[in-house]
């Protein structure tokens, strides 16, 4: 025992096994933790939230939640997919009344918080007022958006929407659907069509049992010209009875990875009759006389399409946050096996190689939650100008930039985040060992519930490849003198960066942020330009644009995660420049280990560059060492900054008080409650009691001869 | 239409509209995929089994599973957990009867399959035949084996099983156990006890509902001295009744992430007396009188727990061929996005970026196939030798120096292994896109049942760990001029590859399988003697063994990672030097794939150590996605040789016909069957129907004023 622990012990008149016992206390051992805090705990989650008003805000949602009974969480892993489906419809008659009672960007806030809670009920609640609602916003002309939110769209009374743009045949190419939607002049209406077996609605959310109307996605057929997809209502059900409509043929799709509380389902219209002016009409419109009227600026119409993205963005980073408080929690009290002085086990936190499973992820959840509050400060600036934007504007060329930015720029950090939050959520998982695959200790379900995300919204590699191309595009632009936005502005400095070599004079240098920064442009600037050359390689050979892309699409991939890592530390780094103080120490410490981590992992790219020499990247390595050991230091305390109550966490690993041993031991009792043997009778009795050779019963020393030294 | 379709159009006098749809139709194209095949696909099948024999008996086991009605598995995505471990329960009488009628080499081949099958089954009857047994066939004497084979073990009459090892407080620390076992020597007895909550057994397989005897492991104490972790063999139930003996308390471990067949539990022991002759004395022996004999050679005891390692490194090679033949013949069949010519869509395997999604992970599968099956000789062998060997014998060193390097080596493997095969799972999944997502098409399960895996019999980290202590060790042994055995004999030549560069004249040569393994063992040899260095330096510094290893934890991590990836591509050369002709011609671009892709993937060590030059850094990234062109040419008869029948396979997406919507569309009606509407009297109609402004529900004109130039 040390010294100091011996004395301490002697003071307070302690046994040896009182302090033995004392020391392995998991409620101890989280209080010794908390106790090493260099900062103001509070003033980190002001930060992260944007300012005391939020926290409070977060605090009072977090406490409702709680105490409402609909929102009872500790049960969830052993319900069925039937009862999941019940539960989020009952969640939804509580949202509701929140919906209507306060204003827009509080309930906002709100969701962020259910999105933690039960990502299953928040997507299905999502899909008829983000996805069904969106569509409407986005499609509609004002009066047809009056009309269905008088119909009782927004106050969800007489319907409930899904939005049913996926079919089983196509997800990611949307203009490829094969649902039609024809117009016929003698009676005024469309019909909706499914020809085939592949153009069957496939994952609508809501569609299985609770939907009435759906914002269907079709080709626009008028007098046999094809106008390709637009966005029609169509009505599923008779909201009375809930029987199906005529020529609407739908199907349950049953059990998925997670999300079950969502009933996904599929449809199959056969001639679905519907009024003309169920087709949304705000960018292209249809007469009565079959005249059709196309957009003349049809990008304007994507900007709604990117809100899901930012959102999944920022839930990356709380969901990271959510998993990382359990795996952290837990390192932090659970020990295993001693090291040869002491009886004492180590704790996981304070192994090295521990450190290095999670700290560095720690840095990373943070890197995301700068970059969402960006992202989203950008999406609401662009939303801004796009929603006043005209035709003929003299700064529409401008507008139309920002969209391109923030569509590029949303899509590649939508995949690296998402991406990001997965692996975070498994590695906190496999660092809790054998207790990590139990689902109560809640990282099982949320890899499930999350897994979807890397999917959804656009396919991960699709959407990197989009980032990909739009550096390819910027690349060529900044060479021909366009001065390109400040995400990519590194590509108007290509001279100076290209063949760069890290200038640090000495080793300490290395954790320098501007070097770090440096070495990030140098790198970018160099994966970035070596696609465009693949690329314009491609076109030199007769290639088409869109084949060129196709066929540097490695590079193309390549460079757009190179550029999301460099994005991401700086927004990290930007984020603790406007700090002060003690928690500017913390933050940095964080900032630099992020820089220094993804270096790491992307060694190949930074000696392959030159940038950093092979002698530099082994100091990196070792500062890497040390900033996750610093790092380790204030990690209880930084987890506690992000403020999610246990009853968020949801994890007998993750609590609070560290007292995991007892909190999990109730928490499997409470959901396996004994009761009569469930199959002996049936099953096992007739097994073991078959006739085969019967052991003699009355050997007491079951075959042992005693100092028979044959049987050694 | 390219000319050449367009002339077979014609031949066939088909019209524009049916040469469409035979292009898009799936079956077609995988008929027109499986004519690509270059080699004999049987030629494979028979090399990958081990010979024509093997594969026979693989297909009459497939066969006669498909046929046996207690493995019907196309409904197990939607059946509750308990109904899933009545289902092993079932299965056990099926499996019981081929164990008692078959020779056991011919029923390891049988539990191959089924580990394919069924992962929970697999387990919980591996539990008591691997597991419960194998500590009999470990640690019990000839006696006492005979007494409890007599018994019903073996025959699995009368007794079932389990495993009591970890325990709630301690997973990895197996001598760090709490549950004490002391001898009573009044009584002849030992008193079985759990001290503490943290002392509860837990994750035990069988324990909650169907095993009446547990091994326990468990502190030998007699007269008042610890001895360490022993076995015994514990009754918890009364076989007639299967109510729990006094002094034993059981309950239900719940809901895992996966392998919810497994009934796992908890057990508390309070004071339960077992005769002394119940403690396994095969090595450790307590006599009537309290006299404890400790055996001479402890690690003789280790031998049969590398068993299961051994099999994991093998599963990870066969569950990987299961998920890959899913994403790749759904990668096959499925088409998005059409490129400017054609409206005929992209099939996704010729998507370059798809090609780099899959094919390396083929040629992966392949790596771990091939070192499997030498895993299993090596270990074969080695206890082949322990078991004659006895403390005295002349070779015993030799003997020794084989487990060594079988426990590092498997250790290393199973972490390895394990770890590339969940990736590959998830991988898989993701490729298929939104389907991916469904529980029916199979790989979400996949998922959750393998990832287990990582943790159990080691957690994968700790294991990656003692691989690279071996590495440090093996290295200190080289330089004192040791010859060591030839999986780490790259150590015996440090002074020619430490510093070493690619001496390739041209390009072309990076092609040459010697120069990709001279790469690999220059980089092995590189960043093991950094470790060793590392470690020396901390042994200089004053630190204990122990803790010079725990400080360079993190190049002992790095080394031993590297390590296998060499390994696994030595293994893979070495199986494809056994072949001839096309065949071989096949799998040296698999292998060569393997070689140049892992060496992309650890850039950062190559380029770190200077073997290549950051220009031939370029060139192997170019090559690699030239060998990903030309191994997605052959993707679908290697998959094909795999030879897993579409009953194995259990995924729509997966079928061997390539007709997969047919097939999915109708697993989803058959798994989801249309009832009456299961919540909407008592959730959905209050919601929609309560009291809100009501909509005009006569404006058929749904508030759309058409030609208003405003709403635009």
């Amino acid at each position: 025992m040390p010294i100091k622990q011996r004395l301490a012990a002697v003071k307070q008149h302690l046994t040896d096994e009182q302090v033995y016992a004392k020391a392995i206390d998991p409620v101890e051992s989280m209080n010794e933790e908390r106790a090493k805090a260099s900062f103001s705990i509070r003033e980190l989650t002001y930060l992260l939230d944007g300012g005391e008003k939020n926290t409070l805000l977060k605090e009072r949602f977090m406490q409702e939640f709680e105490r409402d009974p609909l929102f009872k969480m500790d049960d969830i892993h052993d319900i069925t997919k039937d009862e999941l489906r019940e539960r989020t419809m009952e969640k939804f008659r509580s949202l509701v009344h929140h919906l209507s009672n306060e204003p827009i960007d509080v309930f906002k806030k709100r969701m962020e918080i259910v999105s933690l809670i039960d990502p299953g009920f928040w997507t299905r609640f999502g899909v008829h007022y983000g996805l069904f609602v969106g569509a409407l916003q986005s499609n509609a002309t004002s009066g047809q958006l009056g009309y269905w939110f008088q119909k009782g769209a927004l106050s969800l009374s007489g319907m409930v929407g899904c939005f049913a743009m996926t079919e089983l045949g196509h997800g990611s190419n949307v203009p490829g659907l094969e649902t039609t939607a024809t117009f016929d002049e003698a009676s005024d209406q469309f019909i909706i069509h499914t020809p085939t077996l592949t153009a069957t609605k496939w994952w609508i959310g809501g569609a299985a049992h609770s939907a009435t109307h759906a914002a269907v996605f079709a080709q626009l057929i008028v007098k046999g010209k094809n106008y390709g997809t637009k966005c029609f209502v169509v009505p599923l059900r008779d909201p009375k009875t809930y029987n199906l409509l005529p020529g609407v043929n739908i199907g349950d799709i049953g059990k998925k990875m997670g999300r079950d509380g969502i009933d996904n389902g599929w449809i199959q219209f056969t001639h679905v009759r519907i009024p003309r002016s169920y087709m949304l009409m705000k960018h292209t419109k249809v007469s009565r006389t079959g005249t059709v009227k196309e957009p003349k600026l049809q990008q304007l119409t994507y900007g709604a399409l990117l809100q899901g993205r930012v959102a999944m963005v920022v839930d990356s980073g709380n969901v990271s946050k959510k998993a990382l408080t359990i795996a952290i929690r837990y390192a932090a009290v659970r020990r295993q096996f001693s090291n040869s002085d002491s009886k004492i086990e180590t704790k996981l936190l304070d192994y090295p190689i521990h450190q290095r499973r999670l700290m560095p992820l720690l840095a990373q959840t943070f890197a995301m939650l700068f970059t969402g509050s960006e992202m989203t400060d950008m999406y609401n600036k662009m939303m801004n100008r796009l929603e006043n934007a005209k035709p003929g504007d003299t700064d529409l060329e401008k507008v139309l930039e920002m969209l391109k930015e923030t569509h590029a720029t949303s899509a590649g950090l939508k995949a690296f985040c998402t991406w990001n939050c997965l692996s975070t959520i498994e590695a906190c998982r496999q660092a809790c060992g054998g207790h990590g695959y139990s689902a109560y200790t809640g990282l099982a379900g949320m890899y499930q519930d999350f897994a979807v995300q890397c999917t959804w919204e656009g396919d991960n590699t699709i959407l990197t490849l989009q980032l990909g191309r739009y550096l390819i595009a910027s690349f060529r632009e900044a060479i021909k003198g366009k001065k390109l936005s400040p995400g990519v502005g590194y590509l108007n400095n290509l001279d100076a960066l290209v063949g760069k070599r890290c200038s640090a004079a000495n080793v300490d240098a290395l954790l320098d942020p501007k070097v770090i920064l440096e070495g990030w442009q140098v790198v970018c600037a160099n994966v970035v330009r070596n696609a465009a050359l693949e690329f314009e390689e491609c076109i030199k050979q007769g290639l088409s644009v869109d084949d060129a892309y196709e066929q540097c699409s490695q590079s193309r991939l390549y460079a757009a995660k190179l550029h999301s890592y460099g994005y991401l530390f700086n927004r990290f780094l930007d984020g603790v420049s406007k700090v002060e103080g003690n928690l500017k120490a913390v933050l940095l410490d964080v900032c630099l280990l992020y820089g220094l981590y993804t270096i790491e992992e992307n060694a190949g790219a930074f000696l392959q560059y030159e940038y950093f020499s092979p002698k530099q990247m082994e100091s990196i390595r070792s500062f890497t060492n040390d900033l996750c050991k610093a790092v380790r230091d204030q990690a209880i305390p930084l987890v506690d900054a992000f403020n999610l109550s246990d009853y968020i966490v949801n994890s007998p690993l993750g609590r609070a008080d560290g007292n995991v041993y007892v909190h999990y031991f109730d928490q499997v009792k409470r959901s396996n409650p004994q009761g009569p043997h469930p199959y002996f009778n049936r099953l096992i009795k007739p097994l073991i009691d078959r006739e085969v050779n019967e052991a003699d019963e009355d050997d007491e020393d079951a075959g042992l001869e005693d100092e028979d030294e044959d049987a050694e």
